[in-house]
């Protein structure tokens, strides 16, 4: 039986999408191997490849003077590889609201002058700070900031209005609503949340930030060493790139991102509405800010926090538990995440509460 | 219908890791889910990772001063890596048998002195040069060499006797016969070969060659990040290391690696010995330096070698058109390859040569 699985990534894919690779496992499309099998050279392969970029472009609306790359080593690699391509004057802002979003800041500071612009550290990141133009140096290489904080469960409702190119970290959020991709510089996501398998980081940059690399940037971080050959520099990582393929095909069948975005909305009110009620549960981050993707909550107690993780487990409502950071729990509703999967959830809560009053 | 793929990688699987991956795929071992939606912080995919690494170091009979490490981006990612990680006294010697050594070599150099050792580029990559221990620095911080070409078909039969630690890539060879890891201060692979689907990278590695990365390091690329939280510094590549070690459990149970290399032998005999008994098909490498993985043979006509790459191709042989710097013909015969396929292609070479004369 298959469970509801809330983890906050690696996470849920559709299931339809899974069912599909299962039956084409041992013979892709006739072609008498699996697609873990491919010579990423092979024209069958090909055929994949072109079509998840596609698509990507597609659904995302990505305007003409971007570019899509499939790459590998996960949105920590980025943390690093966008300061190594962007950096050209030396100077970068970062807005820092969460965990990831810190690292982020932290590994870009061995490559120049990186200024912390705000922060919501003060209240342990239950909030987005409120930033202006005038927050960021108009001088800056870039300005960085993380849309969906995973962890802590809030996300940028709105994006920042600055000089220099917007750059954000969207792995926890990206196809789950739709996204002005002019109004970035550069937006990356690890595959792992609301795309595919981990093993696949996706790029979208704007074509004139691509080449501008610092010369101790290693080949493999350079955007430009895979923009100029299409992904293709060297072996990718094909099933992760095969089953955001299906992934793909499954949102435009739905009818693309503003159609997921409607569930991904009735799912999250489902959810903040029963915990806004509830006198055992809380969330404690700014309304406003809320995550639609990533939910904490506590009870308040450690002990019925626990009780409830191992409880919702053995009614196959799993990997809830909140991050050693936070503690508690998470749901991760990501779009692979039905909404019978959060009225199960909020069902069980009931009874849960009715049970530990 | 599976066909032979004797393609240079992605290359062909166990069809025993196949079926058992497709059976579990939408509920591995009754958790509910598979294995491309599961936390990395599970328990379910601890089990997975930790028997990968342990089944790594059994049947590579890692000593204990060494760890294996799983990590992303492909050998072209260790091309920087490497001299990141060990250049501590600014100097290295590459010895150049390939187009993949050139790269290690030429993307090192960003990083301080290296120094090409040795090079059979004179007769274009068909043979491996002599060295001893005079041919290196005595004071390089460590010595490269790619023990296995895919593209040019040669091999390091033994490996070079070295003062500094010896450093080399294993990606078309890992697996296929036994290598005495105390000889090497690091081994690496892309796993697309021998190991298991695109998207994982195997690093070997002296722990005490571990923790002194420059400072302009990236932190993905330093292998103290992973070897610290034993390759879940960030989520791994979780599919890839699955495969990985439902492979590593079919070559436990076929004998270990000494088992697999007899086949190797003899795949690679029956093929080398049509190749110099035929009238039509020749192999230029130097006799004593071939490999075992990679077989490159030409007719001698451009026009007969694209004929017998379609012909092959309509019957069940694929992929084993020659990289595009050699021409002709490559069949990859690694670990997962049959006796029977080999047997087939050569039935067809026959077949084909007498229809050719």
């Amino acid at each position: 039986m298959r469970v509801y699985n809330f983890s906050a990534g690696p996470s849920m894919l559709f299931e339809d999408v899974l069912k599909e690779a299962q039956s084409s496992f041992l013979d892709y499309e006739g072609s008498g191997m699996s697609v873990t099998e491919m010579s990423h050279r092979a024209k069958v392969y090909d055929g994949i490849h072109t079509e998840c970029l596609a698509l990507f472009t597609e659904l995302m609306k990505v305007p003409e003077d971007y570019q899509v790359l499939l790459l590998q080593g996960g949105a920590s690699q980025q943390f690093d590889a966008i300061p190594l391509n962007l950096l050209t004057n030396g100077k970068a802002d970062y807005v820092v609201t969460g965990n990831f979003a810190n690292l982020a800041y932290k590994q870009a500071k061995k490559y120049g002058d990186i200024r912390l612009a705000a922060s919501s550290e003060d209240k342990t990141y239950t909030y987005i700070p409120k930033v202006t133009k005038d927050s960021f140096r108009k001088d800056a290489s870039y300005v960085h900031i993380t849309s969906n904080n995973t962890i802590f469960g809030t996300r940028w409702k709105e994006f920042p209005e600055t000089d220099a190119p917007l750059v954000a970290d969207v792995s926890s959020e990206i196809l789950s609503r739709e996204i002005d991709v002019s109004k970035f510089g550069l937006l990356y996501a690890g595959a792992q949340k609301n795309i595919s398998a981990a093993g696949l980081t996706v790029v979208i940059v704007r074509k004139d930030l691509i080449g501008h690399e610092l010369p101790i940037c290693p080949t493999m971080l350079a955007y430009k060493t895979q923009a100029d050959k299409n992904s293709l520099y060297n072996t990718p990582p094909a099933f992760s790139i095969y089953i955001a393929m299906l992934t793909l095909r499954h949102l435009k069948k739905m009818g693309g991102i503003s159609a997921i975005n409607k569930i991904n909305e009735e799912k999250a009110a489902l959810l903040y509405d029963f915990i806004d009620n509830s006198t055992l549960f809380k969330n404690y981050v700014n309304k406003e800010d809320r995550s639609i993707m990533n939910v904490p909550f506590v009870t308040g107690s450690e002990e019925l926090d626990a009780k409830f993780v191992k409880e919702a487990a053995a009614n196959g409502l799993v990997s809830i538990k909140g991050h050693r950071l936070v503690g508690g729990m998470r749901a991760s509703i990501y779009n692979a995440m039905p909404v019978e999967g959060v009225k199960k959830l909020i069902e069980f809560m009931k009874k849960f509460e009715l049970e530990n009053k």
